[in-house]
């Protein structure tokens, strides 16, 4: 007889080990590898977190040197996927953009076997800014981006793609913390999608495809997109405030507070607000970071709910130049490195997962001939 | 504190309710919304079982008559799909050329909201024989091949596709038979996939794709070309006893008995059995059913194991010239139906799927300055 679990949706229920990330154990802390993932923001370019998810140590500089170069001779498309990507219409979902390609990898560079996995990973952590920005500069722009640049990192690479010109340190930077903050988070709804695709030992690219699919859902990525749809509203702080007080008394569903799993706060909040203040001052803003700021006060005053990871992301990006419909694909540039993680543990220690379900449907019944039926 | 499951691989856990089948109960049954699979098998056409998954009734005549009309007139490929289809090799798995045409096919006709879930999914039903077949024909004859035929059925489209001429009226009965076996089976793991991505409200597309990605898995589908892989290379019935006998004796894995569930027999396997057999008679074949009957005896005699829906499906679609690696093709066009109906089920009382892991990982430990590290 199945056994019943206590909560909807799987919720405080185990599915499996990791080694890979610790989320909330402390009611606020997020650990990738037994690193704090803000010692980490602090303290570590992309590549190296990616390093460290992906091969399990911190790399030293000489490994850092050789697997940065190693990516960066991976951007270029084969024809076959640019001729793809130019035949996704400009409205299209840049989602569902990144899932084409991803798939559409799959079958020009087939992950043939398991001893293959870290190649086209890394392949694939090369390209992604390539594959979306290809086709966003093609669909929007008509321009065919060349996508080999020589930039010196990934965050780097997709900024020059998206806007034709070299980012400043400070962009770079801001980046590279970005994508640290995104890259793992333990059991969520697409890495645990890419956990069930890799129990039945299918291939990288259908376990990264059908991920990028579940992030693409409005309850896991873009929340940060809702967040900069709202806060761009805002003309002032003041107005900010006036604004959130009648949503909340409406009961709006406000997009970027609280977290599922974190209680008191999102530890990866304060990094990005400290770099969307920078970036604030940079760009000589007096709307968006006040308004959001405002946002983060009011909701804590009137809710005692918290910013989480992708509040301050939304005004940071904008800070950046970056289209608000780009800013869940560089949450897939980033998660990319956990999702492939979590694909390699499963791998290592598999049994599909097949769980079961709860009946609740008629009873056995005859099938009525097609001439008698209602 | 997250509770431990018993079994790994969430193996006899309730993870959510169904309406849809029930697999097993009685130690063999299938049911798809309380009928007998075997009864439906034997009494319906494909596109019955269908509207009756997906819309929850077996239709009436006219429910019927109107429905095949409505998914004959889908048909069609946009041609950016063909462009893309063209542009996958003849080496591609094909299984990847379906979750890459699915993917596709999201970014041009969009499920924009939910109320479009039945027109995306009968759109998917549709034309998923016309993209695989389309992949199938350009890469390995160099035809373009027009995708709409006004054949009656699914089956006999997709036969019709391949072989470039109308199916006769035994093949499309037992296309009819092989996709109603295969349609629906309650949350195994391409079906859980689906359902984990519709939890986070993503679009059919989405689901599907992941779902396809899932399926391509050697633990889940595939297992009937894996037996067709086998029984082909037995040259008759005494042959493959001897040539079974030596598989078990060196504790080979052989595909196509036994399954995780069912633990008597799988009740899909005596409905294809017998309409393998009349194939057989129809080609007049000598070799591949005796052959398939002789393995069936080995494995129960040696092993108490029974054929599952995939093993008797291996000579049967041999037997009507459809290429071995498009068998798990097929069962996609069949199972996207149980799909489908489950990321509805799925939709209409939803929670986010994300369950918890059990760490295993590396204690807390602090960043060491790149210049200090190993």
């Amino acid at each position: 007889m199945a056994k019943a679990l206590s909560g909807a949706g799987l919720r405080g229920q185990v599915a499996g080990k990791t080694a890979l990330s610790t989320v909330g154990v402390s009611g606020s802390g997020l650990t990738y590898r037994g690193y704090d993932v803000k010692d980490l923001a602090n303290n570590c370019q992309f590549e190296e977190v990616a390093y460290l998810i992906l091969k399990g140590k911190l790399p030293n500089q000489q490994e850092l040197d050789a697997y940065k170069t190693k990516l960066k001779s991976m951007r270029g498309l084969p024809q076959a996927l640019k001729d793809v990507l130019e035949r996704i219409p400009a409205d299209a979902h840049p989602m569902d953009v990144l899932r084409t390609g991803c798939s559409m990898l799959g079958n020009l560079e087939m992950e043939k076997d398991f001893s293959e996995q870290d190649a086209v990973t890394d392949r694939m952590l090369a390209c992604f800014p390539s594959i979306i920005c290809y086709w966003y500069r093609f669909s929007h722009d008509g321009v065919k981006v060349d996508v080999e640049t020589d930039d010196d990192s990934i965050g780097a690479h997709f900024l020059h793609l998206l806007h034709g010109e070299k980012p400043n340190e400070l962009h770079e930077q801001v980046m590279h913390v970005s994508l640290i903050l995104y890259a793992e988070h333990e059991f969520n709804a697409s890495t645990f999608t890419a956990r069930v695709c890799a129990s039945t030992l299918s291939d990288m690219h259908s376990c990264i495809t059908g991920a990028i699919g579940s992030l693409r859902g409005p309850l896991h990525g873009g929340a940060n997109e809702a967040a900069m749809e709202m806060i761009e509203g805002f003309t002032s702080a003041d107005h900010a405030e006036e604004e959130m007080m009648g949503k909340l008394a409406r009961k709006e569903k406000i997009m970027g507070f609280g977290h599922a799993i974190y209680s008191e706060s999102d530890p990866r909040n304060e990094i990005i607000k400290g770099w969307s203040e920078k970036l604030a001052k940079d760009v000589g803003d007096e709307v968006l970071y006040p308004v959001s700021v405002r946002c983060e006060e009011v909701m804590w005053r009137e809710k005692k709910l918290f910013c989480n990871a992708d509040f301050f992301h939304a005004s940071a990006y904008h800070f950046m130049g970056i289209p608000t419909k780009l800013f869940t694909p560089i949450f897939v540039m980033s998660r990319l490195t956990g999702w492939a993680a979590h694909v390699m543990e499963q791998r290592a220690d598999n049994r599909i997962i097949r769980p079961s379900a709860e009946y609740t449907g008629e009873d056995l019944r005859a099938v009525t001939p097609i001439a008698e039926r209602a």
